[in-house]
């Protein structure tokens, strides 16, 4: 397999393709001002990457399968709405003890903590062995205490990329991030509420989703 | 960005250009039995990757910039030794203690150990913190007691596809997996020496250099 750029030329056919379909390639060529020579490898492209299909006798369509699926997308065209995953969401009160409980029985690697419905933290696997291997009283010291706390927290949006995401995550040396939606509380500050994450489980599975035929 | 699946003439034609270049389009015509016409499609999606470099007055040669980068190959063309990080192992009768410390110092999510430099084991973040909730004496508990033993340890070769390694990982659900070579040890059993890991960091740092331009 190898990857290819479109030129905007071939994003103009698309979109024609798309409005006019079916279509023939001496309309399309039509309305770009170009003759059909000039036209055929940028349709020759086009449906090879079965972004177009060339019925006989009718003309070209725009097919469906380049759509659906990731397979014609660069990694940076996902978007964080299209794979996050549901977040483990505990208070800020919760014993370290059952917040560590919430740990296992979600089989996750990182715990968000919110208040009043907003995210205020997050703890992960590595803080909670930290705190175990010390001298505190896990089943009443509270979660807000050891949790890294906003706005120390690197987050996400629906609209970001997969990529920036993935790249977050990697420079910031996290294992999970957040997805957020910002918010304006009564006092007119800007909060975030928690509408799932992005972790590296998701970025494998995404991988490996991108490397199936 | 779309995916190309190369068709077999296309393949032909890389070949060809690789051992006859810099070739014209009428030589490479001639090789193949086609007219120059019906090869115009392909040399027009060869060159568009940057597979091919068409050379006024001289012809068609061969471009290493589609061969040094992970750009013009699919997610399971890229081997586990190409992208594998450096393991971090501990012989199996370190104290629980002293393993979550390397765990720290090494900033790392799972360790390996070994016994007369054969792989034996591998214990998580998720043990460590199993064992420290507990009344285990991590002091004086060596780590091969609370270690996941072989041969429950799911492993993967040099040769590997890295899709592979990501599949291994999400179907098994753990978070790093040892690379290995196989020897025989002086019984002539069936040994593996530990010479890498793949782990979800090393698949989201992957996934991060796949998405840059």
């Amino acid at each position: 397999m190898v990857y290819i750029k479109l030129t905007r030329r071939q994003e103009e056919i698309i979109d024609i393709v798309k409005k006019y379909q079916p279509i023939t390639s001496e309309q399309i060529a039509e309305k770009l001002g170009l003759t059909r020579a000039a036209l055929r490898p940028d349709l020759t492209i086009l449906t090879m990457t079965g972004i177009l299909e060339a019925r006989p006798k009718v003309g070209y369509v725009y097919s469906k399968k380049g759509e659906d699926t990731f397979k014609y997308r660069s990694i940076k065209e996902i978007r964080v709405s299209e794979i996050k995953s549901k977040p483990t969401v505990v208070s800020e009160n919760t014993s370290i003890y059952d917040a560590i409980i919430q740990l296992f029985i979600n089989d996750t690697g990182t715990l968000f903590v919110e208040n009043k419905g907003f995210l205020t933290g997050a703890v992960s696997r590595k803080d909670f062995l930290k705190v175990t291997l010390g001298n505190t009283d896990i089943h009443k010291v509270p979660v807000g205490i050891i949790m890294t706390r906003m706005p120390n927290i690197i987050t996400v949006t629906d609209d970001d990329s997969v990529y920036e995401a993935a790249r977050k995550i990697i420079e910031h040396e996290v294992d999970s991030i957040p997805v957020v939606e910002k918010v304006k509380n009564e006092d007119g500050k800007e909060m975030f509420k928690i509408t799932g994450k992005v972790s590296k489980t998701t970025i494998t599975k995404l991988f490996v989703e991108l490397g199936k035929d």
